[in-house]
């Protein structure tokens, strides 16, 4: 499993990059990034303190989840990211946190919504809160059904997921995604960012609404057809 | 006493995590474990500032509150300290702190709600916030109605202690408490942070409660016999 | 451009400053300085991390927005930045930003109410919020209707931008100035400082408003003709 | 004036402490101590950045507020700590700040109610908002007036200010004192965090009050005749 080895080394360094911006604490969070030619996953093993995490540690599955190493059990969030990996053919990490702002934000129940340009800079509209897996989805399978209702609101909702790279699970909190690990990771960050802006800007329990052509300004000059927020296309 | 530098170098090291977690500033807080064989209780000595604070500070009394050596006077919330160690056989570790958010939710004198599955992977249920001592409790012996009172809401609700590892006291601040000094202090990391996400979740002052099937889903696969969150059970 | 080299290592310093006060994160942020005399803008790069900055990326153009050197394209914001210019000849650097608390106010289109002699002490009475773009100016030319609006704001209700270094763009974000790039980048870190006092200070939604006579007083006795603030007028 | 190069050190250290701990940016607070014997003030210097503080631009005072040196201007609000060092005389320091959450109190012009235990260990009551300047006092004697309310403030409430060392200037932040420099410094830091915990536990904009056996308990057994919180008395 040599070959795997800077697939490794990035997804360790990705979930460090979770600790050093403050996104979480002790065990609570997982970050994972696909090798879509070969099928394997790497992702972070469960319970492991970060603290303790090395770039060995990190587990290898295939896409219905066989380890492909003798070492540590991948996290107990695996089947979630599986779930995205198989339906959202253009995502190549995944990140899930339990970040403040955002985990308040998803405790509500309610979708963050777009209510300023920092939001439209990255986010094309607002950040869907997925329900939360039923009293029989959850006897029978937590995980897969949390992954399934993600993909499942996503496909209802008709929203792209690579122009929505973020999914607040109804009482648990954010998972986000993007082309490899470390992308995951910062639009972690951004969602926390993003979740506190908008908390703050509430007024009587209620925001203003970015308007329609703001949005499509502020997020098509970065990742539209004609973007031109970055030095080349 | 030599006999016993092991648990003060533990002790004198979670009361240092303390500081350095951020909960508690000053001489705001305060740890202690027991050698459960010996009937030893290692606690921080009173009005310490915790940049003073050495191993060989910690104080030693019995389960009676009687010092074991002529050194520093035990903290001054030692009593409230004897009592759960006396009514909750299971528990080897006490935290108490005035951490900010933990406090604050201590000052509305309610219960912390479950209402997110960060709070249910840790705490199995809403953290009870108990009663603090009447006019003649407090003249009589303060401290030790304080632990009392712990107690009792405890033994009122039927809350079992070792699936509950903290509770608010009213209009004053968290005790919390683990296998060991040092997870009683994790614990206290975990509150702290649980109580910052349920109050930035508050809309028109309410929460939305975590329904029970997430909160057994949660806890259970941490805790539960088919424990399946570590690495090993 | 060697001539150059002073001004753009200045433009990089205060950029820089920008991440250390924490007030941008990623590349949420730009700042710029004119030389007046030679009609020479240096400001930040488009879309260029923090991280990977050096003084030589540093864009230079002239008024009309025209690069002077083969270098990098200028912040996408350069045409906020030009209208400024233009338009508040007193002014020698601007900084923007989305910082926390002053992003979330902007986000609820309303003026920043001087409500504190900490606000006073900086800013002349109350932040004005400007409109954005509608969709027409958005289409033609969204960055330079952005600034065109500050602009008109400020005439439109008799603001000297000398008394009053900032403004709030609704739904988007502050921009502040000063004599330089360096003072521009100080008003940013008030600016967030009394955006969060006075959030803090709000009650069912509202602030008290400092009097008149206090608010004269603050400023003026650090602004004005008979200031004595400083050690020297 | 050698002979006062310790206070002056004191000085110096006390206002470093404020930013240090996080209570002050820029320019924005002072601290002063006074030598009762000598009628000797020594104050920070008025306008000065804290990276460019020295011990030796610390500048000294009589009661009356002549300098007693050719140094550096002392800081604007030094007739608020005059007035302060001739009608409290048993205060040694005194530390202004405009730090956040006790100037957010501040600028609500209300007094700062007694709602746990944390505040009752240091202050013995409700913290008194001051009311401002009228414009008349304004004009004839800003920063004396500011002194004076607060002193009269005390006397009309019947406050003794050994047992209450901080007061809220309406619109403005706060003042707190103790036995030295160092002392008052440590009055503010708890403030700032009292004021938060305090804030944060508001439900619907309102606060539950501390018992009055409770804020006796707490504010007795460390400051009462019969005080048991430190080693010794």
């Amino acid at each position: 499993m040599d070959r795997y080895a800077m697939l490794k080394q990035r997804v360790y360094a990705a979930n460090m990059k979770l600790t050093e911006l403050g996104l979480v604490i002790l065990t609570w969070g997982n970050v994972s990034e696909i090798d879509r030619e070969n099928g394997v996953v790497a992702i972070k093993p469960r319970g492991i303190e970060y603290a303790d995490l090395t770039p060995e540690d990190i587990s290898l599955v295939d896409l219905d989840g066989h380890p492909l190493e003798s070492g540590l059990l991948p996290s107990v969030d695996l089947d979630i990211h599986l779930e995205l990996y198989r339906n959202f053919p253009g995502i190549g990490g995944i990140a899930h946190t339990h970040s403040t702002w955002a985990t308040a934000w998803a405790q509500r129940s309610i979708d963050l919504p777009v209510c300023g340009t920092t939001h439209a800079d990255h986010f094309y509209g607002d950040i869907p809160c997925v329900p939360y897996p039923s009293p029989e989805q959850t006897d029978e399978d937590y995980e897969r059904f949390t992954g399934k209702l993600i993909v499942e609101e996503f496909h209802r909702r008709k929203i792209d997921p690579m122009q929505m790279r973020a999914a607040l699970c109804s009482a648990h909190g954010p998972f986000t995604w993007g082309k490899d690990a470390s992308e995951a990771v910062e639009f972690s960050y951004i969602l926390e960012e993003v979740s506190k802006i908008c908390k703050l800007s509430e007024q009587d329990g209620a925001v203003q609404r970015l308007p329609r052509h703001l949005l499509d300004k502020h997020y098509l000059r970065k990742y539209g057809d004609n973007a031109y927020f970055y030095q080349t296309k």
